[in-house]
């Protein structure tokens, strides 16, 4: 394949010249235009997007950070893939498995321009670490930051998780455990205080005994009905930290022979596809609308535009397990 | 920030001599590189990452190609990322939603050099369209391509759908629908070849009114269940595409009262956590060997490593749906 130097020898154009072509600079007369574009065609000339990218300055990718692909990250990613799509970008995934160097290998990209912004979806490093690269490009987290530098499109979890248990109480409920994901995290801490101000707001008591965490998937769930069954003390609820632990509690609930929804309620939470057709009492979570926000707010820095971030809120989606 | 050009100056020495200290040369004596560096700290000088890349001709990037996100598409890019995160390379995934043209603009980056290799989950361009680019670097796929120049980490459908037909017919069903994926697919005609042969061998009608096609979700397996019981006459067993569309099935089945298993046995695809906490039968589909393989079919050409693939066969899991 023919370099650009050789085009350029080829045309009797400078070197120059042949890049305002290919970058569709209008400081080319079309005859010119046309000449160059001719012999590039002859030859089978490539540019190569890395010469591209460096003369722009951008490279129209966006790196995304997660500790891994779960469910709830592959639907907040495809929502905002098909929009960075549809407006030219595209996206690498960062996945760090939890691994803070690993992690901070996004951080240093961003830093060596090998992508234009970072989303962060989850992340295990230090938020004054990550704030001192915003200096290198525009990052935003779906993940709540709590840092004034880096805008996150998180909602507060404890409204979502108020409401279920709201729903909770008011159906008779009262002796309520709670299966919290990652422990420490924003998220669970929120959800924790929510737990704790509305029991305590109804004179309830606050069941730390029944305090799980680290809870994920499925088989999560199905783990935490066994260690409940086991105990004579047992609650007439669960609160479950996503609709996948919802649904591996309701399948072991079913095989231990409880009584759902009337010896033991179970809430989900971020309404999939799994909790409708299981049946499962959730909380809808909008997921696309935060992944959109996510673009928005990267889109002064990407775009040059500056769209208004859609409002959302969670809401509570009743069926057969409460 | 200063440029390549400034550190050069700054030193004395050649932009030559520069680079090659960036690119850990050994063509440089100890001092000279000392002094170098030096001075890149001093300046807080930051090597441009696109121009390491074209330097070396290698941007340590995959491209995966994909349609959608979906549940089982997510099993696979996880092993995959993980596999290929560990020999240091990173994962750009192009989603397509099935659009021709999109999905060229992977294998143009190939052609431009912007990934090193291309791993296809799924396509939807001609074959032959694609081999054209195999001259640009390696592709891999996922899906059967049929090319020979287009290796597949494919496995025949054919195999595991037999196994959970001979497993339904060993059981007495005789009744049998198939809840197809894809129409017109190499897996769908995979399967429908074999449900053609394996009924055949037993004396047994293939019954294409019970054929549905472009079932992939959840609601679609319902949508199967709903259709199923509005006809009088009515098949004794659904074989599914995949484990999300059995789950569908089950759910809807039960709502309609219908007797699992004994009135209508449903097999599952894939076996994944889902299918496990549902009790669904079900066809183990080694996603994540498939994955590995993949990334060691681009290691001759990524890694100078021709390391051997390792063998893969479909099982029948046997759980309460049969």
């Amino acid at each position: 394949m023919p370099t650009l130097d050789e085009i350029a020898k080829l045309s009797g154009y400078s070197k120059a010249t042949v890049s305002r072509v290919l970058n569709q600079s209008p400081h080319v007369s079309p005859e010119t235009r046309e000449k160059i574009l001719a012999i590039m065609k002859e030859k089978d000339y490539v540019p190569n997007r890395n010469a591209i990218s460096l003369s722009k300055g951008q490279t129209q990718q966006i790196g995304m950070i997660t500790m891994d692909l779960s469910e709830l990250i592959l639907r907040f990613m495809n929502s905002f893939v098909e929009l960075s799509g549809r407006n030219g970008f595209q996206t690498i995934i960062y996945t760090t498995g939890g691994d803070q160097q690993k992690e901070l290998q996004a951080f240093e990209d961003l830093k060596r321009k090998r992508v234009d912004a970072l989303l962060i979806l989850t992340s295990v490093n230090d938020t004054n670490i990550i704030a001192s690269y915003c200096k290198y490009g525009p990052i935003v987290s779906w993940q709540r930051m709590d840092h004034p530098e880096i805008p996150s499109v998180a909602m507060n979890q404890y409204d979502g998780y108020a409401l279920a248990l709201e729903h909770l109480i008011e159906r008779g409920y009262t002796r309520i455990a709670n299966a919290f994901g990652r422990p420490g995290s924003i998220n669970t801490r929120s959800r924790r205080l929510a737990y704790e101000h509305i029991m305590s707001k109804h004179s309830l008591p606050a069941a730390e005994k029944w305090y799980y965490s680290s809870i994920y998937s499925i088989r999560d769930g199905e783990r935490v009905v066994q260690s409940l069954v086991e105990g004579t003390d047992r609650p007439d609820a669960i609160l479950c930290a996503n609709d996948l632990v919802a649904a591996g509690v309701l399948s072991e609930a079913r095989r231990q022979r409880l009584d759902v929804p009337r010896g033991l309620a179970i809430v989900g939470f971020d309404d999939s596809e799994l909790s409708r057709t299981l049946g499962i009492t959730t909380v809808r979570n909008p997921i696309a609308g935060q992944a959109e926000n996510a673009f928005l707010l990267l889109a002064p820095a990407l775009l040059g535009r500056n769209p208004q971030l859609q409002p959302l809120s969670f809401s509570l989606v009743k069926r057969e397990t409460t």
